[in-house]
Protein backbone atom coordinates (compact mmCIF):
# COMPACT_ATOMS: atom_id res chain seq x y z
CA UNK A 1 0.00 0.00 0.00
CA UNK A 2 1.40 3.50 -0.71
CA UNK A 3 1.94 5.67 2.10
CA UNK A 4 -0.73 7.97 2.80
CA UNK A 5 -0.99 11.46 3.48
CA UNK A 6 -3.34 12.43 5.98
CA UNK A 7 -4.87 10.29 7.68
CA UNK A 8 -7.76 12.09 10.63
CA UNK A 9 -8.96 10.13 13.51
CA UNK A 10 -12.06 11.60 14.80
CA UNK A 11 -12.66 10.95 18.51
CA UNK A 12 -9.18 9.91 20.47
CA UNK A 13 -10.12 7.28 22.88
CA UNK A 14 -8.59 4.08 22.96
CA UNK A 15 -9.89 2.63 20.03
CA UNK A 16 -9.05 5.56 18.06
CA UNK A 17 -6.14 6.19 19.68
CA UNK A 18 -4.60 2.38 19.58
CA UNK A 19 -5.53 2.92 15.79
CA UNK A 20 -3.65 6.53 15.30
CA UNK A 21 -0.87 4.91 17.40
CA UNK A 22 -0.38 1.83 15.41
CA UNK A 23 -0.53 3.78 12.33
CA UNK A 24 2.33 6.33 13.69
CA UNK A 25 4.81 3.47 14.92
CA UNK A 26 4.93 1.66 11.58
CA UNK A 27 4.98 4.80 9.28
CA UNK A 28 1.60 3.83 7.66
CA UNK A 29 0.97 8.24 6.84
CA UNK A 30 2.60 11.63 6.53
CA UNK A 31 0.28 12.91 9.01
CA UNK A 32 -1.76 12.02 11.99
CA UNK A 33 -4.05 14.33 12.73
CA UNK A 34 -7.34 13.57 16.00
CA UNK A 35 -10.51 15.74 15.93
CA UNK A 36 -11.98 15.91 19.29
CA UNK A 37 -13.90 18.61 21.53
CA UNK A 38 -11.66 17.90 24.30
CA UNK A 39 -8.61 20.15 23.84
CA UNK A 40 -6.65 18.83 26.63
CA UNK A 41 -7.55 14.86 25.50
CA UNK A 42 -6.18 15.97 22.51
CA UNK A 43 -2.64 17.72 23.86
CA UNK A 44 -2.33 13.94 25.63
CA UNK A 45 -2.79 11.90 22.66
CA UNK A 46 0.52 14.02 22.06
CA UNK A 47 2.55 13.99 24.49
CA UNK A 48 1.62 9.92 24.32
CA UNK A 49 2.72 9.66 20.50
CA UNK A 50 -0.67 8.78 19.89
CA UNK A 51 -1.15 11.79 17.04
CA UNK A 52 1.40 14.64 14.86
CA UNK A 53 -1.26 17.38 15.61
CA UNK A 54 -4.79 18.05 16.48
CA UNK A 55 -7.64 20.33 15.53
CA UNK A 56 -11.24 21.57 16.82
CA UNK A 57 -12.13 22.38 13.59
CA UNK A 58 -13.90 19.63 11.92
CA UNK A 59 -13.36 21.55 8.72
CA UNK A 60 -9.46 21.84 9.43
CA UNK A 61 -9.23 18.16 10.65
CA UNK A 62 -10.78 16.45 7.74
CA UNK A 63 -9.18 18.47 4.98
CA UNK A 64 -7.27 17.00 2.35
CA UNK A 65 -7.51 13.95 4.75
CA UNK A 66 -6.88 10.28 2.36
CA UNK A 67 -8.74 8.49 5.01
CA UNK A 68 -10.47 9.53 7.95
CA UNK A 69 -11.45 7.36 11.17
CA UNK A 70 -14.35 7.53 13.36
CA UNK A 71 -13.85 6.71 16.60
CA UNK A 72 -16.77 7.97 18.65
CA UNK A 73 -19.91 6.60 20.46
CA UNK A 74 -22.06 5.35 18.37
CA UNK A 75 -24.98 8.08 19.15
CA UNK A 76 -22.78 11.03 17.55
CA UNK A 77 -21.56 9.06 14.20
CA UNK A 78 -24.50 11.02 12.53
CA UNK A 79 -23.98 14.38 13.62
CA UNK A 80 -19.96 13.97 13.32
CA UNK A 81 -20.70 12.76 9.60
CA UNK A 82 -22.92 15.83 9.02
CA UNK A 83 -20.57 18.32 10.59
CA UNK A 84 -17.66 17.04 8.04
CA UNK A 85 -19.93 16.66 4.80
CA UNK A 86 -18.95 19.74 3.56
CA UNK A 87 -15.07 19.29 4.00
CA UNK A 88 -14.92 16.16 2.30
CA UNK A 89 -13.17 15.78 -1.21
CA UNK A 90 -14.57 12.76 -3.11
CA UNK A 91 -11.75 10.81 -2.51
CA UNK A 92 -11.39 10.16 0.90
CA UNK A 93 -12.23 7.47 2.90
CA UNK A 94 -14.58 7.16 5.35
CA UNK A 95 -14.34 4.33 7.92
CA UNK A 96 -15.49 3.55 11.65
CA UNK A 97 -14.86 1.72 14.67
CA UNK A 98 -18.65 1.61 15.74
CA UNK A 99 -19.66 -1.57 17.52
CA UNK A 100 -23.17 -1.97 15.12
CA UNK A 101 -23.26 -1.35 12.02
CA UNK A 102 -26.91 -0.78 10.44
CA UNK A 103 -27.14 2.13 12.60
CA UNK A 104 -24.24 3.39 11.22
CA UNK A 105 -24.88 2.58 7.64
CA UNK A 106 -28.47 4.03 8.36
CA UNK A 107 -27.22 7.56 9.60
CA UNK A 108 -23.98 7.69 6.46
CA UNK A 109 -27.90 7.28 4.09
CA UNK A 110 -29.69 9.97 5.77
CA UNK A 111 -26.42 12.59 5.58
CA UNK A 112 -24.99 12.07 2.64
CA UNK A 113 -28.64 10.96 0.60
CA UNK A 114 -27.20 8.00 -0.49
CA UNK A 115 -24.29 5.92 0.64
CA UNK A 116 -20.75 7.30 -0.76
CA UNK A 117 -18.79 4.71 -2.43
CA UNK A 118 -15.46 5.55 -0.44
CA UNK A 119 -17.41 4.30 2.92
CA UNK A 120 -16.08 1.38 4.52
CA UNK A 121 -18.41 0.42 7.89
CA UNK A 122 -15.97 -1.39 10.36
CA UNK A 123 -15.52 -3.23 13.59
CA UNK A 124 -12.40 -3.74 15.15
CA UNK A 125 -13.01 -6.61 18.23
CA UNK A 126 -10.94 -5.35 20.44
CA UNK A 127 -11.20 -2.99 22.97
CA UNK A 128 -10.12 -3.42 27.28
CA UNK A 129 -12.60 -2.17 29.96
CA UNK A 130 -10.41 0.52 30.39
CA UNK A 131 -11.29 3.70 28.17
CA UNK A 132 -9.91 6.51 27.62
CA UNK A 133 -6.28 7.94 24.99
CA UNK A 134 -4.40 6.98 27.91
CA UNK A 135 -4.97 3.17 27.67
CA UNK A 136 -4.44 3.45 23.48
CA UNK A 137 -1.79 0.70 22.65
CA UNK A 138 -0.03 0.58 19.15
CA UNK A 139 -0.78 -3.50 19.43
CA UNK A 140 -4.07 -3.44 20.52
CA UNK A 141 -5.73 -5.00 16.65
CA UNK A 142 -2.37 -7.22 16.53
CA UNK A 143 -3.95 -10.86 16.18
CA UNK A 144 -7.49 -9.28 16.57
CA UNK A 145 -10.38 -9.60 14.37
CA UNK A 146 -11.53 -6.67 12.16
CA UNK A 147 -14.58 -6.93 11.01
CA UNK A 148 -15.91 -4.78 7.49
CA UNK A 149 -19.59 -4.88 6.66
CA UNK A 150 -19.56 -3.15 3.23
CA UNK A 151 -22.67 -1.52 1.85
CA UNK A 152 -23.83 -2.33 -2.02
CA UNK A 153 -21.76 1.03 -2.83
CA UNK A 154 -18.61 0.88 -1.24
CA UNK A 155 -16.23 0.46 -4.41
CA UNK A 156 -13.37 -2.16 -3.99
CA UNK A 157 -10.37 0.05 -3.97
CA UNK A 158 -11.79 2.14 -0.53
CA UNK A 159 -12.50 -1.34 1.37
CA UNK A 160 -8.95 -2.84 -0.38
CA UNK A 161 -7.34 0.18 1.31
CA UNK A 162 -9.11 -0.18 4.60
CA UNK A 163 -8.47 -3.70 4.33
CA UNK A 164 -4.95 -3.17 3.91
CA UNK A 165 -4.68 -0.67 6.31
CA UNK A 166 -5.48 -3.14 9.21
CA UNK A 167 -4.07 -6.12 7.90
CA UNK A 168 -1.10 -4.36 8.29
CA UNK A 169 -1.77 -2.93 11.96
CA UNK A 170 -1.81 -6.98 12.46
CA UNK A 171 -5.38 -7.35 12.47
CA UNK A 172 -7.36 -10.61 10.61
CA UNK A 173 -9.64 -8.75 8.41
CA UNK A 174 -13.38 -10.42 7.50
CA UNK A 175 -15.98 -9.18 5.83
CA UNK A 176 -19.44 -9.40 6.98
CA UNK A 177 -22.72 -8.59 6.15
CA UNK A 178 -23.80 -5.45 8.23
CA UNK A 179 -27.11 -7.46 9.63
CA UNK A 180 -25.24 -10.66 10.36
CA UNK A 181 -22.60 -9.03 12.36
CA UNK A 182 -25.31 -7.18 14.42
CA UNK A 183 -26.86 -10.17 15.05
CA UNK A 184 -23.44 -12.21 16.45
CA UNK A 185 -22.14 -9.29 18.11
CA UNK A 186 -25.58 -8.53 20.19
CA UNK A 187 -25.25 -12.37 20.64
CA UNK A 188 -21.79 -12.89 22.05
CA UNK A 189 -20.65 -9.10 22.90
CA UNK A 190 -23.47 -7.04 23.88
CA UNK A 191 -25.42 -9.51 25.16
CA UNK A 192 -22.44 -10.59 28.05
CA UNK A 193 -22.12 -6.87 28.31
CA UNK A 194 -25.88 -5.98 29.66
CA UNK A 195 -25.78 -9.18 31.67
CA UNK A 196 -22.75 -8.09 34.03
CA UNK A 197 -23.98 -4.70 34.06
CA UNK A 198 -27.58 -5.53 35.76
CA UNK A 199 -25.91 -8.46 37.76
CA UNK A 200 -23.82 -5.39 39.57
CA UNK A 201 -26.57 -3.46 40.40
CA UNK A 202 -28.67 -6.22 41.11
CA UNK A 203 -26.79 -7.05 43.88
CA UNK A 204 -25.65 -2.63 44.38
CA UNK A 205 -29.39 -2.48 45.50
CA UNK A 206 -30.04 -5.35 47.43
CA UNK A 207 -29.63 -3.98 50.92
CA UNK A 208 -30.19 -6.57 52.69
CA UNK A 209 -27.25 -8.41 51.60
CA UNK A 210 -25.02 -5.37 52.82
CA UNK A 211 -21.44 -5.58 51.87
CA UNK A 212 -21.66 -7.75 49.67
CA UNK A 213 -18.70 -7.81 47.22
CA UNK A 214 -16.54 -8.33 50.01
CA UNK A 215 -17.64 -12.51 49.01
CA UNK A 216 -17.15 -12.20 45.87
CA UNK A 217 -13.68 -14.30 44.44
CA UNK A 218 -12.05 -14.41 40.80
CA UNK A 219 -15.43 -15.93 39.22
CA UNK A 220 -16.94 -12.81 40.01
CA UNK A 221 -14.12 -10.38 39.03
CA UNK A 222 -13.78 -12.01 35.79
CA UNK A 223 -17.64 -12.50 35.25
CA UNK A 224 -18.25 -9.02 35.76
CA UNK A 225 -14.84 -7.23 34.23
CA UNK A 226 -17.10 -6.00 31.35
CA UNK A 227 -18.92 -4.11 33.69
CA UNK A 228 -16.60 -1.65 33.89
CA UNK A 229 -16.47 -0.66 30.63
CA UNK A 230 -17.36 2.84 29.50
CA UNK A 231 -21.44 3.77 30.29
CA UNK A 232 -21.80 6.01 27.27
CA UNK A 233 -20.51 3.24 25.22
CA UNK A 234 -22.89 1.12 26.15
CA UNK A 235 -25.88 3.22 26.22
CA UNK A 236 -25.64 4.13 22.74
CA UNK A 237 -24.85 0.38 21.65
CA UNK A 238 -28.48 -0.59 23.36
CA UNK A 239 -30.03 2.14 22.12
CA UNK A 240 -28.35 1.64 18.06
CA UNK A 241 -28.31 -2.12 18.20
CA UNK A 242 -31.86 -2.81 20.39
CA UNK A 243 -33.69 -4.98 17.74
CA UNK A 244 -31.80 -7.53 18.03
CA UNK A 245 -30.32 -7.20 21.96
CA UNK A 246 -33.88 -7.51 22.60
CA UNK A 247 -34.10 -10.50 20.36
CA UNK A 248 -31.36 -12.23 22.16
CA UNK A 249 -32.33 -10.90 25.66
CA UNK A 250 -35.63 -12.70 24.94
CA UNK A 251 -33.68 -15.71 24.60
CA UNK A 252 -31.84 -15.56 26.87
CA UNK A 253 -34.86 -14.57 29.44
CA UNK A 254 -36.58 -17.92 28.17
CA UNK A 255 -33.00 -19.98 28.89
CA UNK A 256 -33.17 -18.35 32.44
CA UNK A 257 -36.50 -19.26 32.82
CA UNK A 258 -36.31 -23.08 31.58
CA UNK A 259 -33.26 -23.47 34.02
CA UNK A 260 -34.97 -22.01 36.81
CA UNK A 261 -38.01 -24.78 36.33
CA UNK A 262 -35.20 -27.14 36.30
CA UNK A 263 -33.69 -25.76 39.84
CA UNK A 264 -37.20 -25.22 41.54
CA UNK A 265 -37.36 -29.60 40.32
CA UNK A 266 -34.21 -30.15 40.70
CA UNK A 267 -33.72 -32.00 37.49
CA UNK A 268 -30.36 -33.61 38.46
CA UNK A 269 -29.73 -34.69 35.51
CA UNK A 270 -30.76 -32.50 33.04
CA UNK A 271 -28.87 -29.65 35.11
CA UNK A 272 -25.16 -31.86 35.18
CA UNK A 273 -26.40 -31.80 31.13
CA UNK A 274 -26.60 -28.26 30.38
CA UNK A 275 -23.74 -27.40 32.72
CA UNK A 276 -20.86 -30.51 31.22
CA UNK A 277 -22.70 -29.06 27.04
CA UNK A 278 -21.64 -25.72 28.39
CA UNK A 279 -18.01 -26.73 29.76
CA UNK A 280 -17.52 -28.87 27.05
CA UNK A 281 -18.28 -25.97 24.38
CA UNK A 282 -16.17 -23.30 26.02
CA UNK A 283 -13.51 -25.59 27.03
CA UNK A 284 -13.71 -26.43 22.92
CA UNK A 285 -13.96 -23.33 21.47
CA UNK A 286 -12.11 -20.53 24.14
CA UNK A 287 -8.60 -20.89 24.90
CA UNK A 288 -8.47 -20.23 28.94
CA UNK B 1 -1.71 -24.84 68.00
CA UNK B 2 -0.66 -27.88 69.10
CA UNK B 3 0.30 -29.99 65.82
CA UNK B 4 -1.89 -32.26 64.87
CA UNK B 5 -1.64 -36.28 64.82
CA UNK B 6 -3.54 -37.35 61.83
CA UNK B 7 -6.01 -35.37 59.46
CA UNK B 8 -7.92 -37.23 56.82
CA UNK B 9 -8.86 -35.65 53.57
CA UNK B 10 -12.19 -36.99 51.86
CA UNK B 11 -12.15 -36.04 48.32
CA UNK B 12 -8.77 -35.08 47.38
CA UNK B 13 -9.56 -32.72 44.40
CA UNK B 14 -8.30 -29.40 44.14
CA UNK B 15 -9.86 -27.98 47.48
CA UNK B 16 -9.36 -31.22 49.34
CA UNK B 17 -5.55 -31.29 47.77
CA UNK B 18 -4.80 -27.56 48.44
CA UNK B 19 -6.00 -28.20 52.15
CA UNK B 20 -3.34 -30.87 52.37
CA UNK B 21 -0.65 -29.59 50.35
CA UNK B 22 -0.92 -26.45 52.70
CA UNK B 23 -0.49 -28.45 55.76
CA UNK B 24 1.90 -30.60 54.67
CA UNK B 25 4.21 -27.69 53.69
CA UNK B 26 3.52 -25.90 56.77
CA UNK B 27 4.20 -29.45 59.00
CA UNK B 28 0.88 -28.76 60.60
CA UNK B 29 0.00 -32.61 61.52
CA UNK B 30 2.28 -36.03 61.88
CA UNK B 31 0.35 -37.68 58.70
CA UNK B 32 -2.14 -36.14 55.85
CA UNK B 33 -4.31 -38.84 54.60
CA UNK B 34 -6.12 -38.96 51.79
CA UNK B 35 -9.28 -40.86 51.21
CA UNK B 36 -11.55 -41.71 48.19
CA UNK B 37 -12.71 -44.25 45.62
CA UNK B 38 -10.41 -43.66 42.51
CA UNK B 39 -7.00 -45.06 43.71
CA UNK B 40 -5.09 -43.78 40.56
CA UNK B 41 -6.06 -39.98 41.84
CA UNK B 42 -4.61 -41.00 45.20
CA UNK B 43 -1.69 -41.93 43.53
CA UNK B 44 -1.18 -38.94 41.95
CA UNK B 45 -1.99 -37.10 45.01
CA UNK B 46 0.91 -38.76 46.45
CA UNK B 47 3.22 -38.34 43.85
CA UNK B 48 2.25 -34.72 43.90
CA UNK B 49 3.15 -34.23 47.70
CA UNK B 50 -0.03 -33.78 48.29
CA UNK B 51 -0.70 -36.29 51.10
CA UNK B 52 1.50 -38.98 52.90
CA UNK B 53 -0.63 -41.84 52.40
CA UNK B 54 -3.81 -43.09 51.42
CA UNK B 55 -6.61 -45.32 52.02
CA UNK B 56 -9.50 -46.44 49.98
CA UNK B 57 -11.27 -47.68 52.83
CA UNK B 58 -13.06 -45.32 55.13
CA UNK B 59 -12.33 -47.16 58.65
CA UNK B 60 -8.94 -47.11 57.95
CA UNK B 61 -8.94 -43.44 56.71
CA UNK B 62 -10.65 -42.06 59.09
CA UNK B 63 -9.69 -44.49 62.59
CA UNK B 64 -7.47 -41.84 65.03
CA UNK B 65 -7.83 -39.05 63.01
CA UNK B 66 -7.97 -35.48 64.99
CA UNK B 67 -9.57 -33.86 62.06
CA UNK B 68 -11.17 -35.31 58.54
CA UNK B 69 -12.08 -32.73 56.25
CA UNK B 70 -14.93 -33.32 53.53
CA UNK B 71 -14.13 -32.18 50.15
CA UNK B 72 -16.35 -33.63 47.87
CA UNK B 73 -18.95 -32.43 45.61
CA UNK B 74 -22.56 -31.78 48.20
CA UNK B 75 -24.36 -34.52 46.51
CA UNK B 76 -21.97 -37.15 48.42
CA UNK B 77 -21.78 -35.39 51.69
CA UNK B 78 -24.80 -37.43 53.02
CA UNK B 79 -23.85 -40.83 52.18
CA UNK B 80 -19.76 -39.85 53.01
CA UNK B 81 -20.94 -38.82 57.04
CA UNK B 82 -22.77 -42.01 56.94
CA UNK B 83 -20.16 -44.10 56.07
CA UNK B 84 -17.26 -42.64 58.20
CA UNK B 85 -19.94 -42.20 61.10
CA UNK B 86 -19.30 -45.69 63.01
CA UNK B 87 -15.30 -45.29 63.03
CA UNK B 88 -15.20 -41.54 64.35
CA UNK B 89 -13.97 -41.18 67.96
CA UNK B 90 -15.82 -38.54 70.24
CA UNK B 91 -12.80 -35.95 69.74
CA UNK B 92 -12.27 -36.27 65.80
CA UNK B 93 -13.18 -32.56 64.48
CA UNK B 94 -15.44 -32.81 61.29
CA UNK B 95 -15.45 -29.90 58.85
CA UNK B 96 -16.18 -29.35 55.08
CA UNK B 97 -15.84 -27.04 52.33
CA UNK B 98 -19.33 -27.56 50.56
CA UNK B 99 -20.16 -24.63 48.87
CA UNK B 100 -23.79 -24.57 50.64
CA UNK B 101 -24.10 -24.92 54.14
CA UNK B 102 -27.47 -25.52 55.04
CA UNK B 103 -27.57 -28.82 53.13
CA UNK B 104 -24.19 -30.15 54.64
CA UNK B 105 -25.72 -29.36 58.54
CA UNK B 106 -29.01 -31.01 57.51
CA UNK B 107 -27.24 -33.46 56.33
CA UNK B 108 -25.12 -34.11 59.90
CA UNK B 109 -28.49 -34.00 61.72
CA UNK B 110 -30.11 -37.16 59.49
CA UNK B 111 -27.05 -39.25 60.14
CA UNK B 112 -25.99 -38.53 63.24
CA UNK B 113 -29.54 -37.54 64.79
CA UNK B 114 -28.50 -34.43 66.74
CA UNK B 115 -25.93 -32.53 65.50
CA UNK B 116 -22.08 -33.57 66.91
CA UNK B 117 -20.19 -30.64 69.02
CA UNK B 118 -16.91 -31.24 67.23
CA UNK B 119 -18.72 -30.57 63.40
CA UNK B 120 -17.38 -27.01 61.85
CA UNK B 121 -19.38 -26.24 58.88
CA UNK B 122 -17.17 -24.22 56.34
CA UNK B 123 -16.57 -23.11 52.77
CA UNK B 124 -13.15 -21.64 51.71
CA UNK B 125 -14.05 -18.94 49.16
CA UNK B 126 -11.32 -19.93 46.78
CA UNK B 127 -11.22 -21.94 43.64
CA UNK B 128 -10.29 -21.86 39.96
CA UNK B 129 -12.24 -23.26 37.03
CA UNK B 130 -9.71 -26.23 36.65
CA UNK B 131 -10.54 -28.83 39.09
CA UNK B 132 -8.83 -32.40 40.18
CA UNK B 133 -5.50 -32.79 42.59
CA UNK B 134 -2.99 -31.82 39.72
CA UNK B 135 -4.91 -28.35 40.65
CA UNK B 136 -4.14 -28.46 43.75
CA UNK B 137 -1.87 -25.61 45.05
CA UNK B 138 -0.48 -25.13 49.02
CA UNK B 139 -0.78 -20.99 48.30
CA UNK B 140 -4.28 -21.65 47.27
CA UNK B 141 -6.30 -20.30 50.47
CA UNK B 142 -3.46 -17.39 51.26
CA UNK B 143 -5.47 -14.12 51.57
CA UNK B 144 -8.90 -15.91 50.76
CA UNK B 145 -11.75 -15.61 52.87
CA UNK B 146 -13.12 -18.69 54.62
CA UNK B 147 -16.70 -18.80 56.47
CA UNK B 148 -17.50 -20.92 59.30
CA UNK B 149 -21.01 -21.36 59.68
CA UNK B 150 -20.90 -23.27 63.15
CA UNK B 151 -24.30 -24.96 64.30
CA UNK B 152 -26.02 -23.96 67.70
CA UNK B 153 -23.72 -27.39 69.22
CA UNK B 154 -21.02 -26.66 68.27
CA UNK B 155 -18.17 -26.88 70.56
CA UNK B 156 -15.89 -23.70 70.81
CA UNK B 157 -12.82 -25.56 71.13
CA UNK B 158 -13.78 -27.77 67.70
CA UNK B 159 -14.32 -23.80 65.99
CA UNK B 160 -11.28 -22.65 67.48
CA UNK B 161 -9.31 -25.42 66.20
CA UNK B 162 -10.89 -24.97 62.77
CA UNK B 163 -10.50 -21.29 62.71
CA UNK B 164 -6.86 -21.14 63.78
CA UNK B 165 -6.00 -23.82 61.24
CA UNK B 166 -7.09 -21.91 58.60
CA UNK B 167 -5.56 -18.84 59.54
CA UNK B 168 -2.32 -20.76 59.84
CA UNK B 169 -3.05 -21.76 55.98
CA UNK B 170 -2.94 -17.34 55.41
CA UNK B 171 -6.86 -17.23 55.32
CA UNK B 172 -9.24 -14.88 56.70
CA UNK B 173 -11.75 -16.38 58.50
CA UNK B 174 -15.24 -14.98 59.24
CA UNK B 175 -18.10 -16.80 61.27
CA UNK B 176 -21.14 -16.59 59.62
CA UNK B 177 -25.22 -17.79 60.13
CA UNK B 178 -25.65 -20.77 57.52
CA UNK B 179 -28.61 -19.15 55.88
CA UNK B 180 -27.21 -15.96 55.41
CA UNK B 181 -24.03 -17.64 53.76
CA UNK B 182 -26.23 -19.38 51.25
CA UNK B 183 -28.31 -16.45 50.33
CA UNK B 184 -24.99 -14.69 49.87
CA UNK B 185 -23.37 -17.29 48.08
CA UNK B 186 -26.57 -18.08 45.81
CA UNK B 187 -26.44 -14.03 44.61
CA UNK B 188 -22.86 -13.39 44.25
CA UNK B 189 -21.54 -16.95 42.96
CA UNK B 190 -24.11 -19.32 42.22
CA UNK B 191 -25.88 -16.93 40.16
CA UNK B 192 -22.93 -16.06 37.89
CA UNK B 193 -21.99 -19.63 37.46
CA UNK B 194 -25.51 -20.20 36.29
CA UNK B 195 -25.51 -17.31 34.26
CA UNK B 196 -22.76 -18.10 32.40
CA UNK B 197 -23.52 -21.82 31.82
CA UNK B 198 -27.19 -20.35 30.29
CA UNK B 199 -24.78 -18.30 28.13
CA UNK B 200 -22.47 -20.20 26.68
CA UNK B 201 -25.35 -23.32 26.39
CA UNK B 202 -27.82 -20.60 24.59
CA UNK B 203 -24.95 -19.92 21.61
CA UNK B 204 -23.76 -22.92 21.42
CA UNK B 205 -27.76 -24.06 20.56
CA UNK B 206 -28.10 -22.13 18.42
CA UNK B 207 -26.99 -22.96 14.98
CA UNK B 208 -28.27 -20.07 12.63
CA UNK B 209 -25.42 -18.40 14.65
CA UNK B 210 -22.82 -20.60 12.17
CA UNK B 211 -19.65 -21.14 14.55
CA UNK B 212 -20.00 -17.96 16.78
CA UNK B 213 -17.64 -18.34 19.38
CA UNK B 214 -14.61 -17.45 17.04
CA UNK B 215 -15.99 -13.87 17.10
CA UNK B 216 -15.71 -13.29 20.91
CA UNK B 217 -13.38 -11.56 22.22
CA UNK B 218 -11.87 -10.85 25.96
CA UNK B 219 -14.91 -9.73 27.48
CA UNK B 220 -16.77 -13.21 26.70
CA UNK B 221 -13.91 -15.10 27.69
CA UNK B 222 -13.71 -13.44 31.22
CA UNK B 223 -17.04 -13.27 31.33
CA UNK B 224 -17.74 -16.85 30.60
CA UNK B 225 -14.30 -18.08 32.53
CA UNK B 226 -16.64 -19.71 35.07
CA UNK B 227 -18.95 -21.93 32.47
CA UNK B 228 -15.39 -24.31 32.32
CA UNK B 229 -15.87 -25.37 36.21
CA UNK B 230 -16.95 -29.10 37.15
CA UNK B 231 -20.37 -29.88 35.74
CA UNK B 232 -20.88 -32.30 38.75
CA UNK B 233 -19.85 -29.90 41.42
CA UNK B 234 -22.56 -26.86 40.31
CA UNK B 235 -25.08 -29.31 39.50
CA UNK B 236 -24.50 -30.59 43.36
CA UNK B 237 -24.88 -26.99 44.05
CA UNK B 238 -27.88 -25.97 42.15
CA UNK B 239 -29.40 -28.94 43.88
CA UNK B 240 -28.34 -28.65 47.39
CA UNK B 241 -29.10 -24.57 47.77
CA UNK B 242 -32.15 -24.65 45.56
CA UNK B 243 -34.13 -22.29 47.31
CA UNK B 244 -31.65 -19.26 47.63
CA UNK B 245 -30.56 -19.59 44.07
CA UNK B 246 -34.49 -19.79 42.73
CA UNK B 247 -34.86 -16.52 44.66
CA UNK B 248 -32.07 -14.99 43.03
CA UNK B 249 -32.77 -16.56 39.56
CA UNK B 250 -36.08 -14.88 39.58
CA UNK B 251 -34.43 -11.17 41.43
CA UNK B 252 -32.26 -11.52 38.35
CA UNK B 253 -35.14 -12.44 35.60
CA UNK B 254 -36.91 -9.57 36.63
CA UNK B 255 -34.07 -7.33 36.45
CA UNK B 256 -33.82 -8.44 32.79
CA UNK B 257 -36.83 -8.17 31.73
CA UNK B 258 -36.75 -4.36 33.29
CA UNK B 259 -33.75 -3.71 30.95
CA UNK B 260 -35.09 -5.43 27.69
CA UNK B 261 -38.10 -2.96 28.24
CA UNK B 262 -36.04 0.14 28.51
CA UNK B 263 -33.93 -1.06 25.36
CA UNK B 264 -37.21 -1.62 23.45
CA UNK B 265 -38.37 1.78 24.79
CA UNK B 266 -34.71 2.84 23.90
CA UNK B 267 -35.07 4.80 27.49
CA UNK B 268 -31.41 6.39 26.95
CA UNK B 269 -31.02 7.97 30.56
CA UNK B 270 -32.26 5.19 32.37
CA UNK B 271 -30.30 2.86 30.93
CA UNK B 272 -27.00 5.39 31.00
CA UNK B 273 -27.54 5.38 34.74
CA UNK B 274 -28.49 1.78 34.48
CA UNK B 275 -24.94 1.20 33.38
CA UNK B 276 -22.74 3.87 35.05
CA UNK B 277 -24.49 2.48 38.41
CA UNK B 278 -22.85 -0.91 37.66
CA UNK B 279 -19.05 0.85 36.51
CA UNK B 280 -19.03 2.89 39.24
CA UNK B 281 -20.10 0.28 42.02
CA UNK B 282 -17.97 -2.32 40.27
CA UNK B 283 -14.81 -0.07 39.70
CA UNK B 284 -15.30 1.02 43.88
CA UNK B 285 -15.79 -2.23 45.35
CA UNK B 286 -13.53 -5.02 42.83
CA UNK B 287 -10.04 -4.60 41.83
CA UNK B 288 -9.48 -4.61 37.67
Amino acid sequence: MKKLNKITIVGVGLIGGSFAKAIKKLGLAEEVVGFGKNESNLQTAIKLDVIDSYSTDIAEAVKGSDLVFLAVPLGVMKSVLNDMKPYLSESTIITDGGSAKSSVILSAQEVFGELPKNFVPGHPIAGKEKSGVTAADADLYIDHRVILTPTATTSKSALNTVKQLWSLLGANVEIMNPQRHDEIFAATSHLPHLLAFTLVDMLNEHEELGDVFQYTAGGFRDFTRIASSDAIMWRDIAMYNSDAIVKWLKNYSAAIENLTGLVESKESETLYHLFNEAKKARDKHIVN
